[in-house]
């Protein structure tokens, strides 16, 4: 690396964990900071000297990290500890004037870049963004991920490609612009109606998209997409490009082209000599989060299916439990065998967090062979998942008394709940914003000084990413509002580290409520059906408005699932959604 | 006014309703907008073209303004209205290059010109806030107000003024800036301890400040202040200059000079040549807002003051209405009475709105002897009024019942106090914006559909303005923090047109209530001491928790007022305090 650095004048490098699709998760050909550094988490920044080389990683890796560095000669930097330099600091304490950072422009964003240059400015140290290193450097590159192009028919996406790329196209015009690079995954996705499992756990193709006024062009390897399927985007008015005339293309662009600075790769600024640029928020963003009437349909069956499953899986608990040898990760595999029954489904939405006990405490646990532990009769498991289904996406979190409790866990878990369904029964103006709900979860939890620093909601895509936005529910100002016909989940909890963790989650769909002489109002029905564990509850710190509520959400339960059950699993399931 | 604008070389003139201090009350000298127009209501801003005029001004005054244009040739443009064109709008469309549009730059904030200059900026169109029209058209103008300055003691004020000027040093630095040009009458009066009575209901002084680092300069007629005042600034460092030489002090000012561009005069910019400017939101408004502790017993005094009074006056109501002449008039000049039987009470802190059935619908409403109007037996009697005390400020509603009510007013009205007392209750992470709060006081009113478009809550100056920031408690976004020692009122209301209004408000205090392992949790504790009406109220709808806060307030409010009381008053106030 060294090396390369001084053949091409650089004197620091800069190593970024993102692909060029601001991906949640990132295809291995991307992971180079993996691979010049062996660390494997999901967040982390290299930053190479001609001297020094560094990695800043977030708390919940810096113990696994520190291993792995040892005799490396890669300091750690512990992210949001006290006196830990940022990387803008670090790098200008050790550069002077006229040195060279490197970073390859297209795994930063816009944002991310600019930022770096009005920082290093004033030092007159320069950002040359226009090379990969690993290009040269990595001999064993993975290549791109190459699963094939499969069409999501309109029966299932409920408005074909042609008239979202209309629709597009009327917002560009209304922000100023001309065109717009499409450079997210999810967004091209849903903008052309294509699926792929070029990703992990997002049904998306790895592939970029120019939207002029005349015309709209899919960039991705020809080898995935067959025949029947250029004919279909053909009649869409979508042609074909090779992946790797994307960036070409944008630089043969002259007029005003429309990005999104947080989340579109540098790289595009840097090609777009020709175009003036226009920074705004992603118009697509906010078409794909609002769901037509057919989506929705297709969440409701996703979420019957997945519902099926996990009310096996409850029932399957009580007497798993009782061997004596069940564990996290047996929960986790015989989960995925219950939601597989179901024809429909394709895969999961992220990694089943099956956590008992004071691993439910580390927010984002997943179980490795290495840290699976054994469930006993008392305490709870967390268990945190969701699946791709042909017609949906879900998400669901459910708390689940194993045994025994304490009262403490007791009474947080009915805060947890109480705040779950006091934010589920909110009525609100059509325009509310998450920001402005998010007390409603956290209430009776702050009542008891106790707080949980994730958010409490985000969107959920259709077959599609289970993170969405633009819409949060959340602590900090997120101005995006709730609007009819955008899903979101409900998901406040509690950790109280080497002890416990509790989450309950239903995803939601906001839907129009009622309108008078003060104006519209909104309201969210659950999506998600699955009985929420009952036993924990204590009644008097519930209330009577939640318990209400409770009651009329099992009872739906019971009304939507009972006509797929027999035998002991009924009777599970009538107990699991009888009134309190 | 044209002949000037013609003698000028203006082809517009823009006149504002405000003053150089960015003041809620606006002294007689610079009502330079109603002696033009003759139009009185508090906002509204005239656009005079050599050709045309219109006045802009917000629903509230419609018909008054429709009613006083008439004949004049001045259009009344009603601002808000869909259609209605903005001033920038409208003049841009009137206007050429190098067309000059005169405003007196000392009437508008720095953001409101330059906003102003970029607008028009495109079209080449010229703003010169260099003249007041007025001071040489206005040939009667009345003079600047004349109120003697009087020191608020250290025993009151709790911190002198030289720690205050240490501390806002301080600031000014850590701002990256040299000195602050103080231009707002509360803030002046904080920051030197120093009272007068030159606005209605704010004690201020007209007046201005420019602090640098080794001086503190005090802008202020000297007429009004004695020897003794002189002497007693002289102590704490503050000298004294014309409120005239300002504007020259600024322009001899060659630093960093920090001003707020929302609330300073742009004639400050404008004088400030040889300065750097620092945008920046005042530091003083978050220092004053911030109690100490002998501001917080002062104002427990005036709460104890004005629980008195407004408990004479409810009792005094009920025989009151039974004799068939009670007014709103009559209510309002009633209560002043009582208010001024303590010795402390220098005046009202606001007009009172004291307004029966349909009137209180009519946000803002004042009784006048045109509108004043009978109240029967039944329907609600708002009153929303609030006192000055040497000990502090008070700022209160009560919606009373006077007889016989619709279910609907009982059911509005338990709404609005289970929202006034769920916000009441909250506790909630210190750092929290009122803004993540506000839905607590809306709930209830937003699951029937109702909603009112006011904040929920503002701080309260201390023996200063009644209303004052930085934190406030409403829908749209303000980040302030709602820290402890701020005072903050909680005022959910709603308003049927034609029908009836409610609001219930009780000003509050923010207090640190726990520390755990999740940090540190701030509450409020109620400042204002006086019975809320139970008539009204729906125990059902009301809840079993704000029944039992409701409960624990009336119990309190009895320990703190029943001492003063005796006979027919103390029986009155037995009942009123009873728990439900």
């Amino acid at each position: 690396m060294r090396n390369y650095m001084r053949e091409n004048g650089y004197t620091a490098y800069i190593v970024p964990s993102s692909d060029p699709h601001s991906s949640e998760y990132v295809a291995d050909c991307w992971k180079s900071r993996e691979w010049i550094t062996g660390f494997d988490g999901s967040a982390g920044t290299a930053v190479i000297t001609l001297e020094d080389a560094a990695l800043w990683t977030d708390s919940r890796y810096w113990l696994a990290a520190d291993e792995v560095l040892q005799g490396t000669g890669i300091e750690l930097m512990k992210d949001g500890a006290e006196n830990t330099p940022t990387i803008i600091a670090w790098l200008t304490e050790k550069l002077s004037a006229n040195q060279v950072v490197g970073v390859d422009g297209k795994v930063c964003s816009v944002a991310e870049v600019e930022a770096w240059q009005a920082a290093f400015a004033s030092k007159g140290i320069i950002i040359n963004a226009s090379q990969d290193a690993f290009d040269t450097l990595w001999k064993e590159r993975p290549s791109l991920p190459m699963s094939m192009a499969e069409q999501m028919p309109i029966e299932k996406a409920g408005e074909s490609a042609s008239s979202k790329i209309a629709r597009l196209r009327q917002a560009i015009a209304a922000a100023g612009a001309e065109a717009m690079a499409v450079t997210m995954l999810d967004e091209i996705a849903w903008l052309t109606n294509l699926r792929g499992e070029d990703v992990d756990y997002n049904p998306v193709l790895v592939s970029y998209m120019l939207v002029t006024k005349d015309e709209a062009t899919l960039f991705v390897d020809p080898a995935k997409v067959s025949t029947e399927i250029i004919e279909y985007l053909n009649s869409e008015g979508v042609r074909i490009d090779c992946y790797n005339s994307f960036f070409a293309a944008i630089n043969g662009f002259n007029g005003k082209l429309l990005l999104n600075p947080a989340k579109c790769c540098y790289a595009v600024v840097e090609s777009a000599k020709c175009a003036e640029i226009v920074r705004e928020a992603s118009p697509i963003a906010s078409m794909k989060a609002i769901k037509n009437s057919t989506e929705i349909t297709g969440f409701k069956q996703a979420m019957l299916a997945e519902g099926k499953a996990m009310v096996k899986l409850l029932h399957w608990l009580r007497t798993a439990v009782k061997g004596g040898n069940l564990t996290e990760l047996a929960v986790d595999s015989k989960l995925t065998e219950f939601r597989r029954e179901d024809a429909d489904f394709r895969g999961l939405s992220f990694a089943t967090i099956s956590a008992y006990g004071d691993h439910a405490a580390i927010v984002h646990y997943e179980p490795t062979p290495a840290t699976d532990k054994q469930i006993e009769e008392r305490g709870f498991l967390l268990l945190d998942c969701g699946g791709q289904y042909n017609s949906g996406t879900t998400d669901i979190t459910r708390t689940i008394p194993m045994g025994e409790l304490t009262q403490e866990e007791k009474e947080d878990y009915t805060r947890v709940l109480r705040g779950h369904i006091s934010l589920a029964m909110a009525r609100f103006p059509k325009g509310t914003c998450g920001t402005q709900l998010d007390v409603l979860a956290r209430q009776w939890l702050w009542q008891a000084g106790e707080n949980y620093l994730h958010g409490t909601g985000h969107g959920v895509g259709h077959f599609l990413n289970v993170h969405e936005g633009p819409h949060q529910i959340r602590m900090n100002h997120m101005p995006a509002p709730l609007l009819p016909g955008v899903t979101v989940t409900n998901e406040p909890g509690l950790y109280k580290a080497g002890r416990f963790g509790i989450r309950i989650e239903n995803t939601m769909l906001v839907v129009p409520s009622l309108s008078t002489e003060f104006g519209e109002y909104c309201a969210m029905e659950p999506l998600t059906i699955c009985p929420i564990s009952k036993e924990p509850i204590i009644p008097e710190l519930l209330g009577a408005e939640a318990t209400a509520y409770l009651n009329e959400y099992h009872k739906w339960v019971f009304e939507q699932l009972s006509g797929y059950f027999s035998g002991e699993e009924l009777e599970f399931l009538k107990e699991a959604c009888a009134a309190l």
